[in-house]
């Protein structure tokens, strides 16, 4: 059983509320929004990813006999209800931030418009999709922006949350500006470039060190990645520039070698004057270990060419959630609001205005009504019409052109990694009129 | 395609370092064990979980042709490797702490012994296993610690990281003691009870309350869940008490309220009195939102009857991955290591022995050598011989049990949340002297 291909991937709540809406005959359009509350301490900026995994599951939407047979046996979930949801497909829009895009707190990144049992039948995995993906796509964005010009790769699939978990941080670090991960199977499923280097217990099998590293050159004679750190960092380096002439002369050659332990820069500086005194300049340093962006930032100056960033990538490890919904804004024509302490929304369908200073670079943003006009760029764009796609999946290769735009149109401040002061995003003279005279209402009530 | 059962999840090193050994002809057994270096700073104890699936996948290893297919394309991966790798099944041995037990750093919770190419291929996916069940088992077997007595349902499933992350962390939270998970697809899965409420959009999408809180009623006639926060919690008390002659007309009544936001215990409180004052006694309370075993703690005397825990469960948000290993102890009869700074292992074959004081509580543990004897009970058990397992799949009931047992059994500090003092797990003098021995090798070499 692949679960990301069941409907049963979802809270049993979604089902109970969609027999109860067909009871009730409640099928009118509803408009639901994805948006983040209020971004992480740590995050000056969000990056939208997960479109294509989500649009992919919405036209795959279906109950197989397996989960309608599962459902006749909850004991919740009556014969009328079961007949309806062998047919459901999901047939409605969605209109949404293109991958990529910088957003912020309060701006919807994605809209449902469908009857309401299918706008809510999808909600839950929906939420799964474009919240970890968002979720690795910023935290990679930041890494990305950490370490201009150095070979950046994931290498976050041991500890990532699971099987798809690492093909989704792939997939969403890569399209942020990462040059490939260590994931093999990225490869076949997305043409992601691969990276791979050496473990420790390569080094530890064999009797010595040097074995092992001529044993991995003549393996791998045009990639060779050598694990310097499982015993003593310079001494390996050393080791490396003897082997250099004896592997020249069977045609072999280093293309970098590898830190994973100990003070990063210290040994690159040590390990760099080493190879570069035995005349292997050519020879790439690579590190690892621990790394985020902050560490990155640190070692900015240290002689290294590039970067294994694995686990807090892939758990996104300081922030390792977003404080995101999908919330019903319109049922019925008529614009709804959540007003929860706390947690109240802007109702209603939405789009957001970007505005751009003279240099290109972002200047703030208007969160307004979907008919309201707004100085800037509209951000929000048509997807999907009635279930079908407005257009083929975007190649990862543009997508990644647009994050690379988009990060070098982030104000300074956020693209030194700051969060203040924060990116100002406004709410329009329409929506807050909108809000009011739902709030006047509802007091009523 | 479904990620978790491709042979290609996984590093791209591990390919390559297994071509290499193959062309090495090293083939002879390797130990390798997986255990944590060293708990966060958030945890006093660990709880083992993942075995199950951790066997399912070696169980069922292979190569299929789309896969062999790839790593042809692929430029680094040459034909008698992938001649071997059609055929290369798992055929080694397993040792493992049974899932629900507790441990703690250094201590090895599972073993591999298996020739080199087969225990080396496996690393990556098997760390990802063990590594997400035991994270979310152990901030699991928190919160049961934190509300005795209380329902606790995993509601975590839209935030989880994928779709593999959301069942297995209701797999991960039901063996630690949780009640259920709001994850339908976790009943045909592990046969996990699933529970359900209702979400804000359906209250919004209905004219009134009030409305939304009948129309739920009738259609869950036995388990209508009332959500009580969309717009006052306190007046939708009210409401579920003034509607409750008519629903009682009707045969109907409600099972629990649930509150979402604002001060959980403040409003529980307020609501009880009201429900009380309505003579609606039996109906429970149900609280959620942004709770984990803090705030259970926090919550423990207000009248709440169960908790919903979400996000901060399934992503284990204080500490959302483990310092964990999977490291190669022996190859070919000789024990190894590894020294890199502050990440060096102890080598060779091992085993944990627990002692017990008078009370039958936990009083200390010795990681020893397979063949040394020590005080206590060893905890490591042997589960599977050339690749087939000597058991049943135990069931989650089984499991559960010995996990409600081993907390049980917690020395008093690490039972109230407590880190300090830490849990002592001493190192044996055979172990030591091991350990002793190699260093003197290395250093001389």
């Amino acid at each position: 059983m692949n679960p990301a291909r069941s409907a049963l991937l979802t809270d049993l709540y979604q089902l109970t509320m969609v027999q109860a809406y067909l009871e009730g005959g409640m099928e009118d359009v509803a408009a639901f929004e994805f948006f983040v509350r209020r971004l992480p301490d740590e995050r000056g900026f969000l990056l939208a990813a997960g479109l294509e995994p989500a649009l992919e599951f919405l036209e795959g939407f279906r109950f197989g006999p397996e989960e309608i047979g599962w459902m006749k046996s909850s004991g919740r979930l009556r014969p009328p209800f079961l007949e309806r949801m062998e047919d459901l497909r999901f047939e409605g829009d969605v209109d949404a931030m293109p991958e990529g895009t910088v957003f912020f707190a309060d701006e919807p990144i994605l809209r449902v418009v469908a009857p309401l049992p299918q706008a809510q039948i999808v909600e839950s995995r929906l939420i799964q999709i474009l919240h970890y993906e968002t979720l690795v796509a910023s935290k990679a964005a930041r890494c990305v922006l950490a370490a201009p010009g150095k070979l950046l790769v994931d290498f976050g699939m041991r500890r990532a949350h699971g099987a798809d978990a690492s093909l989704a941080a792939a997939r969403a670090s890569y399209l942020a500006g990462f040059d490939g991960t260590s994931t093999a199977l990225a490869a076949p499923a997305f043409g992601i470039p691969v990276y791979g280097t050496m473990a420790h217990s390569f080094v530890q099998a064999h009797e010595r060190e040097t074995d092992a590293f001529l044993a991995f050159a003549r393996s791998q004679p045009e990639n060779a990645v050598l694990l310097l750190d499982t015993f003593d960092t310079e001494a390996a380096a050393r080791a490396v520039v003897e082997m250099a002439p004896r592997l020249r002369d069977q045609g072999l050659s280093i293309r970098a070698v590898r830190l994973d332990s100990g003070d990063l820069a210290a040994h690159a500086r040590a390990v760099r004057a080493i190879l570069d005194g035995g005349g292997l300049r050519e020879v790439r340093i690579f590190a690892s270990g621990n790394l985020d962006e902050r560490a990155l930032l640190d070692l900015a100056d240290a002689p290294i060419d590039g970067f294994g960033v694995g686990t807090r990538l892939d758990v996104s490890s300081d922030a390792p959630y977003l404080d995101c919904a999908y919330k019903l804004q319109e049922y019925a024509g008529r614009p709804r609001r959540k007003r929860s302490e706390g947690k109240a929304t802007w109702p209603g369908r939405k789009q957001v205005f970007r505005r751009s200073d003279a240099d290109g670079r972002m200047a703030g943003d208007i969160v307004a009504l979907e008919g309201e006009r707004a100085e800037g760029e509209p951000l929000l764009r048509p997807a999907m019409r009635g279930g079908k796609r407005l257009a083929e999946r975007e190649p990862l290769s543009t997508i990644r052109e647009r994050a690379k735009r988009e990060l070098a149109r982030l104000p300074e401040p956020l693209r030194r990694l700051g969060t203040r002061p924060p990116y100002p995003v406004g709410i329009s003279r329409g929506l807050r009129d909108l809000a009011g005279r739902l709030e006047e209402r509802v007091s009523r009530f």
